[in-house]
């Protein structure tokens, strides 16, 4: 893409109002809008952020036999009156609204409860069973302080996963798959050596759960890290109970700030009892059906990515995230040489389906660098004066201080290579 | 996919609180689920169908210069206050709730007011213009009424883009653009016959607009269609002054029922000046910038397509939009030869990237053939004991009576060719 086709433009200050890195950054690079408190637009740079994370989030979920469908934003009371999970003095961040007609309807918090009674109408029998079924689906939860930028929105994109299974075992094995798929999820967009798989409170519906514990100090929550065994424990559950359970010393512990980024759950019969979700086993009797729940948000991965990997001069994306492959410069003159050359570059990538943000702006070289360092494509090449005299390219890794100049084989060979 | 792993399954009878034939059909076939009225979720086959839909429109927007993001749901009221469209009595079908500090937000019902509000921020000079960005939301409208399927949800799909402009002329020249480009989306979403652009009101923004009005006996407008000119005129603007200023005469128009499943707006100023989006010029004057808004919804397109497509038996999708290309039914015993053969020939069309759904249900012939008709995929290709003896398979359009035996390598060489 052309840059100067881009809508969007840097800012040099921080706004004013967000107190968050994630926050700062991404608007200032001009990958998010405010629209208020908690609540953000995406603009183009960011949508192609998180289109590259939805799609390594959908891999995975498919791999494990996950079926995709997008449930609906507006929630019947109904049927969250079945497991009290309506009123407000029960679960307090539902934002509501009401049809014409003064029907009360809620803004889906998450959906347990609609999926559930969806399921009803194809389960019956032990043959319907297992069924994975996820979706990317806009959540709303009335936060009362919203300050953590795209880490804790009012509205954000939150991929959730529910499996439906026939017997503990086949509920383990599935439960299982889904926490090696979240390993691979956060290996791939760069995040695994960050994050631990933590055990956890299990909130209402078992005793424990697992989270992915994402260590930032821009975290809410404190884990504690066994870094031989290379998982950690909420702090909330680090009882010496929980230690003999898990065979873990308390003084080789250590506590760290972390970021929860992802969570998987056993639900039990939890909803498919109060809901009436059940099936006919094998022996002929009804039983309720065994769930599971698997979330992960991408946007606030996306959050997280920049608390984690960014510096001081701005964002760092992984390639397997970057809205671009490559920040390609041209330097000088809008109609000299080396933007010619540059232009041929462009051209040649585009045809090699490398994806390339060519700044070809009308801008001071100094101002190219800082925005090249702000926007994070993990390589910026530039083609100058002085590289095209040699009859090459700059070359340079976002997170490394060390440049190269190359020849313009040897940059198309390099992206060949990483495909 | 094999079929047997699809979580939903096809019913018999119609659901007894739909009346509309694209719910009707859609329920039956597994592609939706009613939540409430007016709101229903997308199941794995039909959001396979939605993104089919979604991909031929991002092409078309991308290719006259669009630049894709995606807006936030919650809306702030002092904006809407700005251009007298917050409160009931001017909008009436707003859906709203709060924020936990009493604020009151809105759901987008459309997004001229946030996004002229976000241009702020990018645009200051002329060569800061023109801009075309839009997005894919799920919008959200208060009906009183909803029975018209997901022709008019509450919660709905929609693909807006809004076009800012310096002059009259590169105005013009933008909205002719993305004229041309609905009626490629039209004809590439097999809508294209069926279609009229047709001469509407312009609403409250100015005097006329054009609406891509699609025949079919569950439209709610009457348009009046002149054939030979190949366009409409709605019947609310069929004036003796529409007829001379479009030189068309009222005997030569037939009256029409039917969908309005796009429209394109001129804009104006009325929301940059409501708003403050104005711009330097090249003399050095600031001026407000003139907008155009341009709507198609992709979920309505899906029921529109069930609508003018879909027979006595069933759905009728066109190759672009399909779930799945061919639907392959094998016959006979659960492992005999012939589900062998279709198992191959699965195996092969997959490798070839011919998306394939496998009924390898041990179900009786009858039912398959049913199921097939009633889901849609434009081609059905049966393997069975008998079409195996003479090493053959079946091959039948869904639009067809007529099916012929030809060859594995025939039906491989069918699909490479449609490629």
């Amino acid at each position: 893409m052309l840059q100067s086709q881009l809508f969007t433009k840097t800012k040099k200050e921080a706004p004013a109002d967000e107190v968050s890195k994630n926050a700062i950054l991404l608007t200032r690079a001009g990958y998010i809008h405010k629209e208020m408190a908690g609540v953000y637009s995406l603009l183009p740079l960011g949508l192609r952020v998180l289109n590259k994370i939805i799609g390594i989030i959908r891999e995975e979920m498919n791999a494990v036999g996950g079926q995709e469908l997008t449930m609906a934003t507006l929630q019947d009371k109904a049927l969250w009156e079945k497991t009290d999970r309506w009123d407000d003095t029960k679960v307090d961040n539902w934002f509501k609204s009401a049809l014409k007609n003064g029907t009360e309807v809620g803004l889906g918090i998450t959906h347990e409860e609609p999926l559930t009674n969806l399921m009803r109408e194809y389960v019956s029998s032990y043959r319907d069973l297992p069924v994975l079924a996820y979706q990317f689906q806009t959540k709303f939860r009335n936060e009362t302080r919203a300050k953590s930028g795209i880490m804790r929105g009012r509205e954000f994109l939150m991929k959730d996963l529910y499996s439906f299974a026939r017997t503990k075992e086949e509920h383990e094995k599935i439960y299982n798959s889904l926490r090696e798929a979240y390993r691979k999820v956060f290996e791939r967009v760069g995040l695994g050596e960050h994050t631990y798989v933590t055990f956890a409170s299990g909130g209402i519906f078992s005793q424990f759960s697992e989270e992915f514990q994402t260590v930032s100090d821009a975290g809410e929550d404190i884990i504690y890290v066994d870094e031989k065994k290379n998982f950690a424990i909420n702090k909330e559950v680090l009882t010496d109970e929980v230690l003999v359970q898990l065979q873990v010393k308390r003084e080789e512990l250590v506590e760290k700030k972390s970021i929860e980024s992802g969570n998987i759950f056993h639900l039990g019969t939890k909803f498919s009892e109060a809901l009436g979700l059940s099936f006919t086993n094998e022996g002929g009797e009804s039983v309720p059906v065994l769930m599971g729940s698997y979330g992960i948000g991408p946007t606030r991965l996306m959050g997280t990515l920049v608390e984690v990997l960014s510096d001081e001069k701005g964002i760092v994306w992984p390639t397997s995230v970057a809205p671009f492959a490559v920040h390609l410069l041209a330097l000088g003159e809008k109609k000299g040489a080396s933007f010619k050359e540059a232009e041929n570059i462009y051209r040649q990538c585009t045809e090699r389906g490398i994806e390339v943000l060519f700044d070809d702006r009308d801008t001071r070289a100094g101002e190219k660098f800082a925005d090249a360092d702000l926007l994070g494509m993990p390589v910026r090449v530039v083609v100058s004066d002085k590289t095209l005299a040699e009859g090459k390219v700059e070359i340079k890794e976002r997170s490394s201080t060390d440049s190269k100049l190359i020849s313009r084989g040897e940059l198309f060979a390099h992206f060949e290579h990483k495909k």
